[in-house]
Protein backbone atom coordinates (compact mmCIF):
# COMPACT_ATOMS: atom_id res chain seq x y z
CA UNK A 1 0.00 0.00 0.00
CA UNK A 2 1.11 3.29 -0.84
CA UNK A 3 0.90 6.15 0.90
CA UNK A 4 1.10 9.65 0.08
CA UNK A 5 2.94 11.79 2.33
CA UNK A 6 5.58 14.78 3.17
CA UNK A 7 8.39 13.44 3.97
CA UNK A 8 10.68 15.69 6.17
CA UNK A 9 14.32 15.27 6.49
CA UNK A 10 17.05 17.08 8.20
CA UNK A 11 19.53 19.17 6.58
CA UNK A 12 22.96 19.66 7.50
CA UNK A 13 22.07 23.39 8.31
CA UNK A 14 19.77 22.26 10.84
CA UNK A 15 16.66 23.33 8.80
CA UNK A 16 13.89 21.03 7.86
CA UNK A 17 13.69 19.87 4.25
CA UNK A 18 10.02 19.25 2.62
CA UNK A 19 9.25 16.52 -0.50
CA UNK A 20 6.10 15.37 -1.09
CA UNK A 21 6.65 11.41 -1.59
CA UNK A 22 4.66 7.84 -1.93
CA UNK A 23 5.95 5.50 0.54
CA UNK A 24 5.21 2.06 0.17
CA UNK A 25 3.90 0.56 3.76
CA UNK A 26 4.78 -3.37 3.96
CA UNK A 27 4.16 -5.41 6.96
CA UNK A 28 4.94 -2.43 8.99
CA UNK A 29 8.09 -1.37 7.39
CA UNK A 30 8.19 1.88 5.65
CA UNK A 31 10.04 2.09 2.32
CA UNK A 32 11.09 5.11 1.29
CA UNK A 33 12.64 5.44 -2.38
CA UNK A 34 13.87 8.85 -2.90
CA UNK A 35 15.18 9.68 -6.83
CA UNK A 36 19.01 9.67 -6.90
CA UNK A 37 19.98 12.92 -6.92
CA UNK A 38 18.16 14.57 -4.08
CA UNK A 39 18.04 16.37 -1.18
CA UNK A 40 15.70 13.82 0.78
CA UNK A 41 18.19 11.15 0.23
CA UNK A 42 21.10 12.84 1.23
CA UNK A 43 19.55 14.01 4.46
CA UNK A 44 18.21 10.47 5.20
CA UNK A 45 21.61 8.90 4.52
CA UNK A 46 23.90 11.77 6.67
CA UNK A 47 20.94 11.47 9.97
CA UNK A 48 19.50 7.99 9.71
CA UNK A 49 15.97 9.24 10.33
CA UNK A 50 13.66 10.86 8.56
CA UNK A 51 9.50 11.79 9.41
CA UNK A 52 6.20 11.07 7.58
CA UNK A 53 3.82 13.88 7.88
CA UNK A 54 0.28 12.95 7.20
CA UNK A 55 -1.55 16.04 6.29
CA UNK A 56 -5.18 16.82 4.52
CA UNK A 57 -3.80 20.14 3.90
CA UNK A 58 -3.29 19.63 0.11
CA UNK A 59 -1.09 22.90 0.00
CA UNK A 60 1.59 21.20 0.89
CA UNK A 61 1.71 18.61 -1.94
CA UNK A 62 1.44 21.79 -4.51
CA UNK A 63 3.07 24.00 -2.78
CA UNK A 64 6.06 21.80 -2.82
CA UNK A 65 6.11 21.60 -6.93
CA UNK A 66 5.73 25.29 -6.72
CA UNK A 67 8.06 26.47 -4.83
CA UNK A 68 6.52 26.82 -1.86
CA UNK A 69 8.48 24.96 0.74
CA UNK A 70 8.49 27.04 3.52
CA UNK A 71 5.71 25.82 5.50
CA UNK A 72 5.65 25.84 9.94
CA UNK A 73 7.33 22.98 11.89
CA UNK A 74 7.60 22.00 14.99
CA UNK A 75 10.67 19.74 16.27
CA UNK A 76 9.96 15.87 16.36
CA UNK A 77 9.99 13.71 19.63
CA UNK A 78 12.26 11.08 19.16
CA UNK A 79 14.68 11.31 16.32
CA UNK A 80 16.07 14.31 15.98
CA UNK A 81 14.54 16.69 13.19
CA UNK A 82 10.97 18.35 12.28
CA UNK A 83 7.78 17.52 11.81
CA UNK A 84 4.89 19.54 9.70
CA UNK A 85 2.88 21.65 12.52
CA UNK A 86 -0.44 21.07 10.41
CA UNK A 87 -0.06 17.19 10.13
CA UNK A 88 -3.02 15.74 11.35
CA UNK A 89 -0.49 12.77 12.72
CA UNK A 90 2.92 12.03 11.83
CA UNK A 91 5.57 8.95 12.37
CA UNK A 92 9.49 9.81 13.10
CA UNK A 93 11.19 7.17 11.09
CA UNK A 94 15.20 5.24 11.16
CA UNK A 95 16.37 4.02 8.79
CA UNK A 96 17.55 0.26 9.05
CA UNK A 97 19.51 -0.85 5.26
CA UNK A 98 18.97 0.48 2.26
CA UNK A 99 18.77 -1.67 -1.11
CA UNK A 100 21.15 0.37 -4.50
CA UNK A 101 20.14 1.46 -7.41
CA UNK A 102 20.72 3.83 -9.55
CA UNK A 103 18.11 5.90 -10.30
CA UNK A 104 16.00 5.76 -6.88
CA UNK A 105 17.33 3.19 -4.14
CA UNK A 106 14.89 1.58 -1.58
CA UNK A 107 15.81 3.34 2.14
CA UNK A 108 13.78 0.18 4.31
CA UNK A 109 12.35 2.28 7.52
CA UNK A 110 11.20 1.36 10.67
CA UNK A 111 8.63 3.43 12.77
CA UNK A 112 10.02 4.25 16.28
CA UNK A 113 7.44 6.84 17.51
CA UNK A 114 3.66 7.82 16.21
CA UNK A 115 1.93 10.40 17.27
CA UNK A 116 -2.06 11.59 16.48
CA UNK A 117 -2.34 15.46 16.60
CA UNK A 118 -5.77 16.33 15.55
CA UNK A 119 -8.84 14.34 13.87
CA UNK A 120 -9.11 13.41 10.64
CA UNK A 121 -12.10 15.10 8.85
CA UNK A 122 -13.32 12.51 6.32
CA UNK A 123 -12.67 12.21 2.80
CA UNK A 124 -13.16 15.05 0.71
CA UNK A 125 -12.89 14.21 -3.54
CA UNK A 126 -11.16 17.83 -3.94
CA UNK A 127 -8.31 16.88 -2.00
CA UNK A 128 -7.75 13.66 -4.49
CA UNK A 129 -8.22 15.98 -7.60
CA UNK A 130 -5.19 18.44 -6.15
CA UNK A 131 -3.14 15.37 -5.38
CA UNK A 132 -3.41 13.51 -8.77
CA UNK A 133 -3.25 16.81 -10.03
CA UNK A 134 0.60 17.41 -8.11
CA UNK A 135 1.23 13.69 -9.30
CA UNK A 136 0.61 15.29 -13.22
CA UNK A 137 2.63 18.25 -12.69
CA UNK A 138 5.45 16.60 -11.44
CA UNK A 139 5.82 14.92 -14.41
CA UNK A 140 4.73 17.46 -16.81
CA UNK A 141 7.82 17.32 -19.38
CA UNK A 142 7.56 13.12 -19.42
CA UNK A 143 3.52 12.67 -20.34
CA UNK A 144 1.83 14.36 -24.01
CA UNK A 145 0.03 16.90 -22.36
CA UNK A 146 -3.09 15.41 -24.39
CA UNK A 147 -3.39 13.03 -21.71
CA UNK A 148 -2.38 15.86 -19.06
CA UNK A 149 -5.80 17.97 -20.22
CA UNK A 150 -7.62 15.37 -20.34
CA UNK A 151 -7.26 13.85 -16.47
CA UNK A 152 -7.21 17.71 -15.67
CA UNK A 153 -10.24 18.11 -17.19
CA UNK A 154 -11.87 15.15 -15.30
CA UNK A 155 -10.44 15.78 -11.81
CA UNK A 156 -11.88 19.57 -12.18
CA UNK A 157 -15.51 17.74 -11.89
CA UNK A 158 -14.83 16.97 -8.30
CA UNK A 159 -12.65 19.65 -7.77
CA UNK A 160 -15.48 22.30 -8.42
CA UNK A 161 -18.18 20.21 -6.97
CA UNK A 162 -16.17 19.65 -3.49
CA UNK A 163 -13.42 21.86 -3.02
CA UNK A 164 -13.04 24.20 -0.02
CA UNK A 165 -10.59 27.14 0.00
CA UNK A 166 -7.21 25.17 0.94
CA UNK A 167 -8.21 22.94 -2.25
CA UNK A 168 -8.92 25.95 -4.32
CA UNK A 169 -5.91 27.67 -3.47
CA UNK A 170 -3.45 24.64 -4.08
CA UNK A 171 -4.81 23.79 -7.31
CA UNK A 172 -4.38 27.24 -9.16
CA UNK A 173 -0.73 27.01 -8.23
CA UNK A 174 -0.86 23.66 -10.04
CA UNK A 175 -2.69 25.39 -12.94
CA UNK A 176 -0.23 28.39 -12.86
CA UNK A 177 2.17 25.55 -13.17
CA UNK A 178 0.83 23.63 -15.92
CA UNK A 179 0.08 27.28 -17.94
CA UNK A 180 3.46 28.48 -17.58
CA UNK A 181 4.84 25.35 -19.27
CA UNK A 182 2.05 25.35 -21.96
CA UNK A 183 3.38 29.09 -22.27
CA UNK A 184 7.30 27.99 -22.47
CA UNK A 185 6.27 24.91 -24.89
CA UNK A 186 4.00 27.89 -27.48
CA UNK A 187 7.10 29.91 -27.33
CA UNK A 188 9.73 27.16 -28.30
CA UNK A 189 7.72 26.03 -31.19
CA UNK A 190 6.79 29.62 -32.21
CA UNK A 191 10.04 31.63 -31.89
CA UNK A 192 12.26 30.32 -34.14
CA UNK B 1 -16.35 22.07 1.20
CA UNK B 2 -17.90 18.60 0.85
CA UNK B 3 -17.38 15.74 3.50
CA UNK B 4 -17.48 12.32 2.20
CA UNK B 5 -19.00 10.07 4.95
CA UNK B 6 -20.64 7.65 6.75
CA UNK B 7 -23.75 9.24 8.43
CA UNK B 8 -25.16 6.99 10.71
CA UNK B 9 -28.69 7.65 11.93
CA UNK B 10 -30.47 5.71 15.15
CA UNK B 11 -33.26 3.66 13.17
CA UNK B 12 -36.78 3.16 15.80
CA UNK B 13 -35.71 -0.19 16.72
CA UNK B 14 -32.42 0.69 18.56
CA UNK B 15 -30.13 -0.26 15.29
CA UNK B 16 -27.67 1.85 13.58
CA UNK B 17 -28.66 2.50 9.88
CA UNK B 18 -25.46 3.77 7.87
CA UNK B 19 -25.71 5.60 4.83
CA UNK B 20 -22.61 7.38 2.99
CA UNK B 21 -23.16 11.00 2.35
CA UNK B 22 -21.67 13.80 1.31
CA UNK B 23 -21.61 16.86 3.90
CA UNK B 24 -21.63 20.40 3.56
CA UNK B 25 -19.03 21.93 5.71
CA UNK B 26 -20.56 25.63 6.02
CA UNK B 27 -19.15 28.08 8.79
CA UNK B 28 -18.77 25.06 10.94
CA UNK B 29 -22.58 23.88 10.80
CA UNK B 30 -22.58 20.74 9.03
CA UNK B 31 -25.35 20.27 5.97
CA UNK B 32 -27.00 16.90 5.57
CA UNK B 33 -29.19 16.78 2.64
CA UNK B 34 -30.93 12.97 2.07
CA UNK B 35 -32.68 11.86 -0.74
CA UNK B 36 -36.64 11.38 -0.24
CA UNK B 37 -37.64 8.81 0.91
CA UNK B 38 -34.74 7.52 2.65
CA UNK B 39 -34.54 5.89 6.33
CA UNK B 40 -31.59 8.22 7.22
CA UNK B 41 -34.22 11.45 7.20
CA UNK B 42 -36.77 9.13 8.54
CA UNK B 43 -34.46 8.24 11.55
CA UNK B 44 -32.82 12.15 11.82
CA UNK B 45 -36.24 13.89 12.06
CA UNK B 46 -37.13 11.02 14.39
CA UNK B 47 -34.51 11.67 17.06
CA UNK B 48 -33.34 15.33 16.19
CA UNK B 49 -29.76 13.51 15.61
CA UNK B 50 -27.09 11.90 13.01
CA UNK B 51 -23.64 11.05 13.15
CA UNK B 52 -20.78 11.85 11.28
CA UNK B 53 -17.71 8.74 10.86
CA UNK B 54 -14.74 10.02 9.26
CA UNK B 55 -13.30 6.41 8.04
CA UNK B 56 -10.28 5.93 5.84
CA UNK B 57 -11.46 2.12 5.64
CA UNK B 58 -13.47 2.44 2.23
CA UNK B 59 -15.46 -0.92 2.40
CA UNK B 60 -18.03 1.00 4.22
CA UNK B 61 -18.80 3.68 1.43
CA UNK B 62 -18.09 0.29 -1.12
CA UNK B 63 -20.13 -2.14 1.07
CA UNK B 64 -23.25 0.06 2.00
CA UNK B 65 -23.30 0.74 -1.81
CA UNK B 66 -23.68 -3.29 -2.13
CA UNK B 67 -25.90 -4.28 0.37
CA UNK B 68 -23.31 -4.89 2.95
CA UNK B 69 -24.42 -2.86 5.58
CA UNK B 70 -23.36 -4.77 9.06
CA UNK B 71 -20.12 -3.26 10.49
CA UNK B 72 -19.59 -3.10 14.28
CA UNK B 73 -20.70 0.40 16.13
CA UNK B 74 -20.56 1.49 19.41
CA UNK B 75 -22.11 3.51 21.47
CA UNK B 76 -22.19 7.70 20.83
CA UNK B 77 -20.89 9.52 23.59
CA UNK B 78 -23.55 12.52 24.20
CA UNK B 79 -26.48 12.27 21.75
CA UNK B 80 -28.83 8.65 21.70
CA UNK B 81 -26.75 6.24 18.84
CA UNK B 82 -24.39 4.70 17.52
CA UNK B 83 -20.88 5.32 15.83
CA UNK B 84 -18.45 3.27 13.32
CA UNK B 85 -16.01 1.41 15.89
CA UNK B 86 -13.67 1.85 13.08
CA UNK B 87 -14.15 5.75 12.73
CA UNK B 88 -10.33 7.11 12.81
CA UNK B 89 -13.04 10.43 14.57
CA UNK B 90 -16.52 11.23 14.42
CA UNK B 91 -18.91 14.19 14.96
CA UNK B 92 -21.88 14.10 17.12
CA UNK B 93 -24.93 16.47 15.78
CA UNK B 94 -27.76 17.99 16.29
CA UNK B 95 -30.36 19.04 14.26
CA UNK B 96 -31.17 22.86 13.88
CA UNK B 97 -33.36 23.23 10.98
CA UNK B 98 -34.99 21.65 7.94
CA UNK B 99 -35.73 23.41 4.83
CA UNK B 100 -38.17 21.41 2.90
CA UNK B 101 -37.29 20.45 -0.57
CA UNK B 102 -39.56 17.64 -2.57
CA UNK B 103 -36.37 15.53 -3.19
CA UNK B 104 -33.91 16.36 -1.21
CA UNK B 105 -34.35 18.60 2.25
CA UNK B 106 -31.75 20.33 3.56
CA UNK B 107 -30.46 19.45 7.32
CA UNK B 108 -29.00 22.18 9.23
CA UNK B 109 -26.96 20.41 12.26
CA UNK B 110 -24.63 21.51 14.46
CA UNK B 111 -21.08 19.47 16.18
CA UNK B 112 -22.33 18.55 19.81
CA UNK B 113 -19.31 17.03 20.15
CA UNK B 114 -16.17 15.02 18.92
CA UNK B 115 -13.92 12.57 19.23
CA UNK B 116 -10.38 11.79 17.44
CA UNK B 117 -10.11 7.64 17.77
CA UNK B 118 -6.78 7.12 15.78
CA UNK B 119 -4.33 8.93 13.49
CA UNK B 120 -4.99 9.55 10.06
CA UNK B 121 -2.00 7.75 8.25
CA UNK B 122 -1.74 9.80 4.81
CA UNK B 123 -3.61 9.81 1.40
CA UNK B 124 -3.98 6.92 -0.42
CA UNK B 125 -5.01 7.50 -3.96
CA UNK B 126 -6.96 3.64 -4.08
CA UNK B 127 -9.19 5.01 -1.27
CA UNK B 128 -9.88 8.39 -3.40
CA UNK B 129 -10.70 5.69 -6.59
CA UNK B 130 -12.71 3.64 -4.38
CA UNK B 131 -14.79 6.50 -3.56
CA UNK B 132 -15.06 8.21 -6.81
CA UNK B 133 -16.06 4.24 -8.24
CA UNK B 134 -18.89 3.64 -5.16
CA UNK B 135 -20.21 7.29 -6.27
CA UNK B 136 -20.23 5.99 -10.03
CA UNK B 137 -21.91 2.62 -8.62
CA UNK B 138 -24.67 5.13 -6.76
CA UNK B 139 -25.62 6.54 -10.08
CA UNK B 140 -25.43 3.50 -12.40
CA UNK B 141 -28.95 3.78 -13.90
CA UNK B 142 -28.35 7.11 -14.90
CA UNK B 143 -24.88 7.59 -16.89
CA UNK B 144 -24.45 6.39 -19.59
CA UNK B 145 -22.24 3.47 -19.88
CA UNK B 146 -19.39 4.39 -21.55
CA UNK B 147 -18.30 7.55 -19.60
CA UNK B 148 -18.65 5.01 -16.59
CA UNK B 149 -16.33 2.72 -18.20
CA UNK B 150 -13.85 5.42 -19.14
CA UNK B 151 -13.54 6.91 -15.67
CA UNK B 152 -13.31 3.13 -14.19
CA UNK B 153 -10.33 2.44 -16.05
CA UNK B 154 -8.74 5.93 -15.13
CA UNK B 155 -9.18 5.10 -11.37
CA UNK B 156 -8.32 1.48 -12.28
CA UNK B 157 -4.97 3.41 -12.62
CA UNK B 158 -3.95 4.34 -9.02
CA UNK B 159 -5.79 1.71 -7.72
CA UNK B 160 -3.54 -0.68 -8.47
CA UNK B 161 -0.46 1.20 -8.02
CA UNK B 162 -1.42 1.87 -4.01
CA UNK B 163 -4.03 -0.10 -2.86
CA UNK B 164 -4.02 -2.29 0.12
CA UNK B 165 -6.05 -5.50 1.00
CA UNK B 166 -9.24 -3.08 2.18
CA UNK B 167 -9.04 -0.84 -0.79
CA UNK B 168 -8.84 -4.06 -3.42
CA UNK B 169 -11.83 -5.81 -1.64
CA UNK B 170 -13.94 -2.67 -1.64
CA UNK B 171 -13.22 -2.29 -5.75
CA UNK B 172 -14.04 -5.69 -5.77
CA UNK B 173 -17.31 -5.44 -4.38
CA UNK B 174 -18.20 -2.11 -6.81
CA UNK B 175 -17.08 -4.35 -9.86
CA UNK B 176 -19.32 -7.26 -9.30
CA UNK B 177 -22.18 -4.55 -8.66
CA UNK B 178 -21.13 -2.84 -12.41
CA UNK B 179 -21.12 -6.65 -13.73
CA UNK B 180 -24.27 -7.23 -12.92
CA UNK B 181 -26.06 -3.86 -13.45
CA UNK B 182 -24.11 -4.79 -17.26
CA UNK B 183 -25.55 -8.54 -17.88
CA UNK B 184 -28.98 -7.16 -16.95
CA UNK B 185 -28.78 -4.86 -19.08
CA UNK B 186 -27.06 -7.29 -22.11
CA UNK B 187 -30.08 -9.18 -20.93
CA UNK B 188 -32.66 -6.92 -21.82
CA UNK B 189 -31.29 -6.24 -25.42
CA UNK B 190 -30.41 -9.54 -26.41
CA UNK B 191 -34.07 -11.33 -24.92
CA UNK B 192 -36.35 -9.87 -27.17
Amino acid sequence: MILETIITSLSPDGTAYLAPMGVHAVNGEMLIMPYRPSRTLDNILATGHAVMNHTDDVRLFAGCLTGRRDWPVTATERVPGWRLACALSHAELELVSMEEHELRPKLHCRVVHEANHAPFRGFNRAQFAVLEAAILASRVGMLPWEKIAAELAYLRIGLEKTAGERENEAWSWLMEKFDAFRQGQVQETEIP
